[in-house]
């Protein structure tokens, strides 16, 4: 860990970087595996499967019955815990729901918004080691109660060709239209432009590694939309004396734990804390069956102590991290003050696990400083806003004349023209 | 135009196919003018400013005198119908003001969301034989509704190095920070790395011509947020009998004289209505300036006479037009069936002129069929949600079990030691 004393303001540039992404150079990898996937179809995506996944498939599509056989595999325990976790996702992004209100402008001019679902998303799960069920739950439910009419997901199999029955079981409890056995850049290919099997979508979500990132950026260029740009996942914690520093190196960790490359990030006014928290790390550390990947991540990790909580609030807010924790006096209002996040955890009980997994907000949010211009996802990334008019011959009478002028002054004739009918038209 | 009578659903796909946009061959181009911003900043935009613009800068940011001289220069009557525009499209848009409500998913457990302005946003308005000042109320408008602390906007100049009154005057009352002659790719450039005198900014909102919507696309890989893919603007008009062919005629006219790429789709279930449409746009044709654009693009316009209303609704719904007008019978009826448009015109007293210019909603719509997938520009898009949550020791006590579960599950230790060490402390 990089400790950084009272660092200058010209300093923070440097402090806050983030690692380089960059993704051009598996460019062409990335677009000769999508030229082939919109060509041939399902036939492409298996040969990629027994190419990437060691996996020779014969379909795509997962059954009714490895459904079934999935919803038995899944412990009790697991699944109550996946309700529990499925329930408070569906109450906070039921409580998102719009509902657009007629406005009238001027008299006889109605103007309104009407969210309305994307018909088809594509939901992406990415293998490796961990089944990331939690993941399926914050993207499916919302896709269910925006009332998309498709959610396909594609998540790569096993070398046995099965899926995680918690992904599955999750699948099911979101629910999820289609789940087809794919990964990579195949996956994402197959739902920008659709195969036999696997439908093609207008939005793809998720999260994924370099390949399948660079696949999402390819497609969004032409194809489909997505969620929003990725990078590794970070937390930033901003404490004060009166944090634990035993919870404070447990949130620093479980960041440092999901790869190599993850950022972590602590702020605080305070030098005993610092000290403190550091030495906690290094006691937690030991215990944590993924230590290598954290210890790598950590490396790179920095605990910078600042001058007053003005200066650590306006660092985290340069920095724009992904989660941000405040365990300080009077966190909420410290809070008001943060202008850029993706989520943020107030006080010393809620660790960045309850939204990663369970207290109801949604853990797919933006990383690489994306916040200062992106927000996590929401019910909003499901929908559209579509806008709509009516305007009556009162109404035209009104604002016509203006129009005829603005459009006459962008030399545009044909739209004054339409509005010139309408008002000489004897109603 | 193009006729084509009660076609088979199978030909739809060519009936509603669109130009191919390919940006990719201006990429190397463009890279090559995004590099020399980047590194060079102010001397770079300067020299393309001189080399595409013709005109020769010594200094980017349009001056006090120079907005004074605007002001003076604009016409009292143009004035009034920009201040009647800016009126509606700012009581519609504060409309859309978010407040986000807490809700408890548990006892303990409290998530919301909240609004907060994107700080910097850049504004792109393109020159041309048109000044675009209404694209200026409709974007910069909302900006300072949400609250942006910074609204940059660059336009090229012309060869005298003025930009045009109206625009000058539009950016004053919707209160842009600060105007720069620059356009183009060097624009776009300079808002997306900072230069100088031209401010980095977080999102580029804005229409432009294929360089400018290749710079877009190539920014946001990594640097920039973007307010939408762009092409081609469009307007589909579902009419049946009960509309009238002046009328219809004159709007798709005014899409037709936007630019020769312009998009003009008629779907209606009367022969009649077609035929009379035809006529018309003929007649009015004649009388247009931009006769000579308006006739280009009415070559690829398409009049389809479909068996039913409901044929035609599906017919849009595919098509997913970035303007939709509606002239029917009960048409509130149909646009109860509407899921894929960017802006909808209902009746014969609101036509698309009325949006663009002065009804209250924005003119920034998604084009290209990317109505499937993306919002039209509203408040959102000059804002981020950022989610919070709190939760209480009693909360945690509720959550922590499952989360633990969770955790385990997905082999992340750390994510459930985070938890377990605030549920086994005595509270």
């Amino acid at each position: 860990m990089n400790v950084i004393i009272y660092p200058e303001r010209a300093d923070w540039k440097e402090i806050l970087k983030r690692p380089t992404l960059d993704t051009g150079s598996l460019r062409e990898t990335v677009c000769g595996i999508l030229g082939r996937v919109r060509n041939e179809g399902d036939k492409a995506v298996m040969e990629y499967e027994e190419m990437f996944d060691k996996v020779k498939l014969h379909s795509l599509a997962v059954t009714e019955d490895e459904f079934r056989e999935a919803e038995k595999a899944v412990s009790i325990e697991l699944k109550a815990a996946i309700m529990l976790a499925y329930k408070n996702i569906h109450t906070f992004h039921s409580s998102q729901k719009f509902e657009g209100k007629k406005v009238s402008t001027l008299p006889g001019v109605t103007c309104w918004q009407k969210a309305v679902a994307i018909e088809k998303v594509g939901l992406y799960i990415p293998g490796g080691t961990a089944p990331l069920f939690s993941t399926v739950l914050m993207l499916a439910t919302p896709a269910r109660i925006a009332g998309c009419r498709e959610i396909v997901l594609c998540t790569p199999p096993d070398k046995s060709g099965k899926i995680s029955p918690a992904i599955l079981y999750a699948a099911q409890v979101a629910g999820v239209s289609k789940v087809f056995k794919a990964g990579g850049v195949q996956a994402i290919g197959a739902m920008a432009y659709g195969t036999g099997s696997i439908p093609k979508v207008y939005k793809i979500f998720g999260p994924g590694n370099q390949y399948v990132t660079a696949a999402k950026q390819q497609v969004s260029l032409r194809d489909v939309a997505i969620d929003m740009p990725a990078g590794p996942s970070e937390v930033a914690v901003l404490a004060d004396e009166t944090a634990n520093p035993a919870f404070v190196a447990s949130d620093l960790l479980s960041q440092a734990e999901h790869g190599v490359d993850s950022q972590v990030l602590l702020v605080t006014t305070s030098r005993g804390l610092l000290e403190k928290t550091q030495a906690e790390v290094e006691r937690q550390l030991a215990l944590l069956p993924r230590k290598q990947i954290a210890m790598k991540s950590l490396e790179s990790s920095r605990l910078v102590l600042v001058e007053s909580l003005e200066e650590g609030i306006a660092m985290v807010n340069e920095y724009a991290p992904e989660h941000l924790i405040i365990e300080t006096r009077d966190y909420a209002a410290v809070a008001e003050k943060i202008v850029n996040a993706g989520s943020v955890f107030l006080g010393s009980y809620s660790p960045e696990s309850a939204g990663d997994y369970a207290s109801g907000t949604n853990h797919t949010l933006p990383t690489n400083g994306y916040a200062k211009a992106y927000s996590g996802v929401s019910l909003d990334s499901f929908v559209r806003k579509i806008t709509f008019q009516e305007v009556t011959p009162e109404g035209i009478a009104t604002i016509g004349p203006a129009i005829e002028v603005l459009a006459a002054n962008e030399y545009l004739d044909a739209h004054k023209n339409a509005v010139s009918l309408r008002l000489n038209r004897k109603i």
